[in-house]
């Protein structure tokens, strides 16, 4: 890997550290996907609500795997969001094709967000040492997964 | 393929057509991957200029790739969006990966504009008998990724 | 009919055009009295979520009514969309008075809506040899309804 | 009558108003197709001036005829602003087909206006004593309607 | 009760107008609060739709709660909307603790609306003769508070 | 006075109504022309916040001052806010001429607000009955011209 | 007179330009009350069109009459703008009352621009030695009001 | 001609697409041209209306004369819109100087649109082969030219 | 307590995180109320700027009162915001009622702020360990609220 | 020469201004297809910035040219900017046809605006004495085109 | 100094207008830092009106600042606004360090707008021959900064 | 150091906060006057784009530099932001006067980024402990500061 832009963190610190932003780039993109797949494949009675979530998703989504990205950029890693990548290492579980029942589309969300989660949690702690800048935007993105999480749970709790 | 939403196209169109979207839509999902990519990417000395412009057709393929995939959905036919999907039929060529050069990266956008100009000039000529409501918005992206691409070649034209 | 407008089309092609778009301007019409009548008496568990959907619908028909309207007397011929003559000559079937459950309400529109899509797509042919300009006009209704056609139906989906 | 919505009003006061509230209903619809009909026809010198002119009489009336409507509704009474209904039990007379000259277009409009005033200000006075919520919806109508009743008659005024 | 602000009105009218504007400040405030204990608990199929919808509840309880502390205050009265004041005499009941199902949620907000509207319909008519102004407060926020009703008894009915 | 505008009203409840209106419009505009002048004139340690607060009364007076006028004009009957006439029959005293500390400012205000809702309330009685409509316009303004009225009492309030 | 504001001006300066700004505030204020009436009382078949450019005027007058008076208090200078000094020394002639016709309303129109850019263009160059940003500000609403003189004489042209 | 920008169509196609957009460059500038010279001269009592109505038409004009040359660029056709060669080669007449009456001046618009309407139409016949992109373009600005020009006719229609 | 929300903390660190979210609730919607009943009963010569300023707090109160709220039913932790808990279990001790002087309103505020601070930098500290997310919350909060402190102590400051 | 609208100045600096402002007029006029058409012909590295930077300028040309104009009109005096007047009038070179690299295109617009400035500079002189409102539209556009002409030296500075 | 970017003006005129604007550059910049300071150290009782009206101070500043070095270096003089050349030539006295309360905050801004006004009255004066462009960002920047100075004077006045 | 707004902390960590507040507002300030000092003085190729991107600098630099500044004054620290002290203390080094070279401009703001971030890395650690919430500014500005930092290095990467 040649240094065209010079970072501002040690080497140790910088594995470390783009490795985290790398692995949570591949899965913000995936999750971006999915959403997306849902969003025109969702069929059922609650078919406009989940339709119009499903949305907020994508937003967040392309939003924090471009902040992630250009994090990774700022520290001297260039990114790699290339669909061959995504495809090959996402830690999101391929989701079925064709028309989804809506009962199934929010449990369909309820896991990919649970993968998502998972891993940026751990990215999270790993972090936190060697760059603080780093944990900072891991926490937000965090915040608002989760906030996405208890939303789909709630659409099937009972 | 069962038919949870009823098409309006007799079936044998229903297949021209249906193939047509499926195959743009992962062509400009794709794109849009690509464009985001060359965007974090790009380093030299009009850094700032094509950072920029390619944000110009991320809009555009985000936008289509929406409006195709519902195309298909208001049809009956149920799009496919995913990461895997996209990896292994798009018809952009895989992109080089870590930083590139300014003049490099508007290369590579010459090219990937082109595979998806072509792609998208056939299924025109293809759904104008059978549905001219598919063929307007290929017509529509067409006029739009022909402008991207004069754009780009003017960037590195002499 | 005196000519008040001159038009810049030939007679003949006058009238195909002509009927065309009278036969559209009172099917939308009726089509946005028909969405907001189930608008304001929808009830049940889907209450606020079809309430909403259903303005997007009438967003649609207003619109397009008067695109169409205009685009007769463009034509010099004066269009006519009194509601005397939305009653007798509209394509959609009078719909039942008084509260409608969510379920009836969203196969209500599923019906009026292909009743209007079937019109538009005959009178897309029927103009597109005498005046391309209609024609995409027509185009462009016929991608909406499809797109209204197809979310009410995935409400109902299974 | 079924009352799938129970309403705060005592069944004697609720007919008065009900009738009250149908009745501004249908004449409010009306005056929107009626003015959107000279919109499309009117001809002469102040075309453009009129033209505008009574897209503000058809902003007013479909913003007070879902006023009323959700008005019946919030009481218990299912409204009804289908086509037949209106064409039907409209007060106001049925206006010539065809092209209108301005002049002829701003006293259709003065006598439309007119017929509309009179049944609300009779409506005002009778459900002033039951129900004065539904009163300050009348009167607020009435100041608008007066105030386009005045306009119309300014421009033919000497 | 000192007069920092002098009253345009007489002593006599003033009690009763006072008396009304308390009663209500206290209602609204606590529905305000009711309106968000449930969009923060509320789980089932219905969980986005109601979500929303108590959050335009919120809207208006806190708009008018600040008109009618504000018009008690023009009048010389100096409001009290302490959280002591609300909890100790409010007309509405106090709500459960804890998650709440839709079918619930949207009983209690219509038990809740009940009690708010009975006491504003009171207060409307006994301010009518000593302040007209005041009364037209109360006759706009009984309009947007029945409409609230309307829509969560639409939400359960059948 | 020639009926170039024909009024909805009879009479005798006209000539009630259009002194009304002749007189508060009178008012409205002085009003304005009085928080203007001290606007300009204010000194002392309030000035900024006293500054300001008067261009919101100047916006009440100016924007009811012309639904004032325009009433009269719906009725029939011409308005008159000519300079000579407002200095001519003002119920506002005239204000002292050059600087004036904050302290004095405040009460000027407090009292022109007085002299303003003295006439405004005696007028929305005297209306009433004949003029329903027009006595909504004066409870509205009378309920700004309060809260006004209020908040330059509490600057001074101890 | 007391400086209670320090002006950046020596006193003989000060006294031309005061005189000129005291003037120039006095035929603005009157020229914003001479529009508004006009655009009140004004019928004939250019009703609406003059209806709607007048209030061009008022905003012009009100908004240099705000300027040109807190150019006086910035130099030291308390303005004047009181209903009965603008009724006593303006330059523009008392207009008539009651109803207009549009034809009249042009011509009094151009009559009141005249006075008032007499008045301006001589204030114009006796302030442009002792103090160019007052001229400067002369200039600009010069500008401004020889516009609105072109476009009333271009409506009564021939 | 050299090919800076390598065109998407074979060179036949080209030479028809080229001369058509080429041509249809010359008449929109002209015609924005012509539309400002009456904008600024008319004079006459429908001064206001028709001054606004041209601003309509240049907006137009403009607007079409970007995508037009834009899209001969993107097909690799540099256009040419210097002032000679629109003196040179517009299809419009040379309009009359100085002041305009209105009703000349709405003949020399009738007059100047259909000059370019003529032309337009031919064109997107031509067009319709070797690019359906292109002729997608001059579809929509015949369709908006036409409407332009039944409006002016509509002002002189009896 | 029943699990209707699935948490992601493990219940040791969930009862921590969910005490200091319930605690900060009752706190933030206190202050809010607070806030607003002096922004009501303020009087005093910098009553206007007083009045102005209370309403930043109350918005700053209830943007993260929900937002502690969420994060809480995010958690799986039912909120609990009613008007008698918030009465019961708030930590602002009840404010003086009548109006206020603007020193005494100052002076108010500064306590209320203080005991909302202390209560929120040890909710911070406390869950730093079991959940970075929350913490983050309490930072931003508190940010926010030392920033008012210090303007209020700024407004009595000597 | 008519005068239908009369000046607000004597003959003889009519005259002086008057030939001011039509050079002037039709400088600008050129400036803005210039700009455009070096706008749809540069070609090159630096394509995209000065693509952009060239709309800047003609965004200044169409805003004077109309300035200008309209202040022609305002004193009586027939403004013409007909394309065949521009091209026999206009003080700028004509620019040479087809691609430009981005370089020279850089050089033609510095020559372009000294062409233009050399112009405004001269009249901004000539006219100061008759007409100050016209000089200070001179010097307002002076100052906006030196910025650009700066502008464009930088870029080929070194 | 070397002329990258050619001048419009000779070099004797340029010398007297280089001075004007680099001095005033430097009172600008120092102005706004001046006035940040305050705004963060100001105590007392009207802490929150002079904390917001030094902010409108800092815009001024500010937004004339960059008028000013640009105006600069479109003649042709790069200008020179680092922290250095601020603190060694500014003619604005060094301000006192910590808190200030109120009164002596808003004499300490009298006294530094004094200053900057004087500065900016005499480079008015000396440029006016030279180039009015210059002239006229000075007459437009001491208006704007006149009227800050009134409006500190009237908040001491008495 | 008086206490004239009363700590959150204790002193000995107030003394560490508060130098690292005060260093880092000297910065800031300092970077703000070095961006805008390029921003005026770059030339070459690259001028529009880095004219531009140096106003993104100063719009982040102005930003934390009043959030610095008023965390200061919110723990009770009068802060000092005046250019002598700015002149004096500033960690970026003193930049060359006059024009700059594109290349040049670009490696003068990659060494004064360095030299802010490295100063904001360091205060970012030391505050930590005793004030998380300080920390937590550090750290958005070092995230904002590190991806203009890329952005630099990238213009001249290769």
């Amino acid at each position: 890997m040649t240094y065209a832009v010079k970072s501002t963190l040690p080497d140790a610190d910088l594995k470390t550290v783009g490795e985290a932003l790398q692995g949570e780039l591949v899965d913000l993109v995936d999750l971006s996907l999915v959403a997306k797949q849902i969003h025109w494949n969702v069929i059922g009675p609650r078919f406009r609500s989940i339709h119009l979530q499903l949305d907020d998703v994508v937003a967040t989504a392309r939003s924090y795997s471009d902040t992630v990205a250009e994090r990774a950029s700022a520290l001297g890693l260039p990114p790699d969001g290339r669909s061959s990548t995504v495809a090959a290492t996402s830690a999101i579980e391929r989701v079925a094709e064709g028309w989804q029942k809506d009962t199934d589309a929010v449990r369909t969300m309820v896991k990919a967000l649970e993968a998502t989660i998972g891993g940026a949690r751990e990215r999270m702690r790993s972090v936190g040492e060697p760059d603080p800048v780093t944990e900072d935007i891991f926490i937000q993105l965090t915040a608002d997964l989760e906030k996405h999480h208890w939303m789909f749970q709630a659409e099937n709790g009972s």
